[in-house]
């Protein structure tokens, strides 16, 4: 199959051999000083020689190393790379390309887009969860006081290079991680990409590309309606609501394991798909091949109730909320979202114990 | 004599009774959250008392103070306001009103647009600086590493409000410090301004009124033609490539007392018409005229040829260079500028050798 390329707002996005291509007239087509790659240490190791191999950059490059893990997802690692943007005199006509996966994406868009007031910048993302969700829509931003992206802006690379080949290069958790927030399309956007969900229940490499194309294709229509997040883009925080505030406390405790974005992601996808039963009639029949399709990717998670009390707490800083109110994005059926919805302490209680079931 | 309303790009700068009938209008007409007011300890004791007794907000707000002085403007004050507005939950319809000097407005411009991607910010400045330069044109940011502006952003404030009365509560030498870019607007825009300036030593509240508003009048066409500074916003840096490494230097060494920025960019402002006067044919009488005007505004500041040298080295940082050649804006007649030109360092150096003199 061809992955035909997508324009975004204001830049492309390419895919496979096209990608090396695209990167080639781009360097041919503008002026730029100095090209800067941020990697992480495990892109540094495992993706960086993929890219070199099949790009040998005949200019002067600048490698800019960070530690991998959403716990350097902060201001203290933009600082070490606003540093060595500084010592290596990068100018306004620099150009910084990330290779990573979200959290990579995530940071270095924010760190170009406010360096000098802004060099540009180009994506490559190496995680399926980077290529499907973090380095499309132009957020950007880090972790702040461990409150998720709590620092950052709108802003899109010069170019969205998808080469499915990274993917090779990530642990089988890693990949299904990714894969929570292509569940997260099917569900709130394209009944079809549910199905298919549920029939290739193996995730073989084709299939998941094809989803990634797919998963790629939906975001961009989203963010092309509403890029600031006004209406219609606030259906991409389905499962969101809850799973991040699970991710954000998994993160600060340090007696509790990390758990990947994927996986509190997933605890919110059934929360909130059981929110959406109560709420709003979404068929039980749907949640049950929810909760079926999660249990093949995803390792159970277990929480007290003293955690679920911490996770109120940290709802209270979701970026969606107005006037102090936490608002959910809940569906009537697959591919029909209500947005602004206010769900009692109660229910989000009991979403919760239906997960530990 | 009524200042009339200036409609610059977004948004609409308002002056003297008219600011708070927009102000009223503005949160009549406008759906917010929470309101919060930045304020540095001078503006808190002077300027923000001045605001509650011309605008009684009828509505909950907060005041957050930070530190005042330049060597405040950096990433750590960020992160405090930062946490303020989490600690206060602050949401994404929460508004930052900023009142005090380019400080203030430059640094809680980025807060705002950087907190949880983007709040809205009001810009009430209170410095003749402030009025003229920083709050308009939508240049945001901190210091960093001791380099000024080193990170931040372009974007607008909703409303700027420019109330005269602010300057009643600055110091002589702060007041004159803006005058320094009202020069500068003077020499790179405008022949009557000019002359005016030469005309009134004096410097009487109601001149630099008038002189101020043609200051943000001529710096919202510059910005309105070339709002991220390809090409004639560059004019704008007149006297600040020399100025910038000068205000720098004094900044990061403990051993030498802080210079204003208008100190540092006058004698920017003598050196770089000297050079214009060897480089451009700019005329000496210009330039002897330029020199009185600063030496009524100014005390002369001193330094040797090792500092001259560190000008140097700070001046390899300037934002407008391209690939490591530092650039800079030249005038042929007051009035005329030659962006882009490059200047040998032993002319750099005769140029301050005849400031020095």
């Amino acid at each position: 199959m061809e992955f035909k390329e997508i324009t975004a707002k204001d830049y492309t996005i390419y895919f496979e051999s096209k990608t090396y291509l695209a990167l080639e007239t781009f360097f041919k087509t503008n002026s730029y000083s100095t090209v800067f790659i941020l990697v992480d240490s495990h892109t540094k190791a495992n993706c960086l020689p993929v890219f070199l191999s099949k790009f040998p950059l005949h200019l002067d490059y600048n490698v800019i190393e960070i530690p991998s893990g959403e716990n350097h997802k902060n201001l203290e690692t933009c600082s070490k790379v606003w540093q060595e943007l500084t010592r290596l005199n990068a100018d306004r006509k620099s150009i910084l390309i990330n290779i990573g996966g979200g959290m990579v994406t995530d940071l270095g868009g924010f760190v170009a887009a406010t360096f000098k007031r802004g060099i540009r910048f180009i994506n490559i993302p190496t995680s399926l969860l980077g290529m499907v969700d973090a380095s499309i829509g132009g957020k950007t931003g880090v972790d702040f006081n461990n409150l998720k992206n709590q620092i950052g802006l709108f802003v899109n690379p010069e170019l969205l290079l998808v080469d499915f080949s990274y993917l090779k290069t990530l642990p089988k958790l890693e990949l299904h991680s990714g894969l929570a927030e292509v569940i997260k399309y099917a569900l709130t956007y394209d009944a079809d990409l549910w199905k298919s969900m549920q029939e290739n229940s193996s995730f073989n490499e084709k299939t998941i590309q094809k989803w990634i194309y797919r998963s790629i294709e939906i975001k961009n229509e989203i963010v092309l309606t509403d890029p600031t997040e006004q209406n219609l883009r606030k259906i991409l925080n389905y499962g969101h609501t809850i799973g991040h505030a699970i991710e954000t406390y998994f993160l600060e405790n340090d007696n509790k394991e990390n758990l990947r974005h994927g996986e509190a992601i997933a605890i919110g996808l059934i929360a909130e798909s059981y929110i959406s039963m109560q709420e709003c009639n979404f068929p039980e029949k749907e949640l049950m091949a929810l909760k079926k399709v999660i249990t093949q990717l995803f390792k159970k998670v277990s929480f007290s109730e003293k955690d679920i009390e911490s996770f109120h707490e940290l709802m209270k800083h979701d970026k969606k909320n107005n006037n102090g109110i936490i608002l959910f994005t809940l569906l009537d059926t697959i591919g029909n979202c209500k947005i602004n919805c206010t769900v009692s302490k109660e229910l989000i209680n009991k979403s919760l114990d239906f997960y530990l079931k």
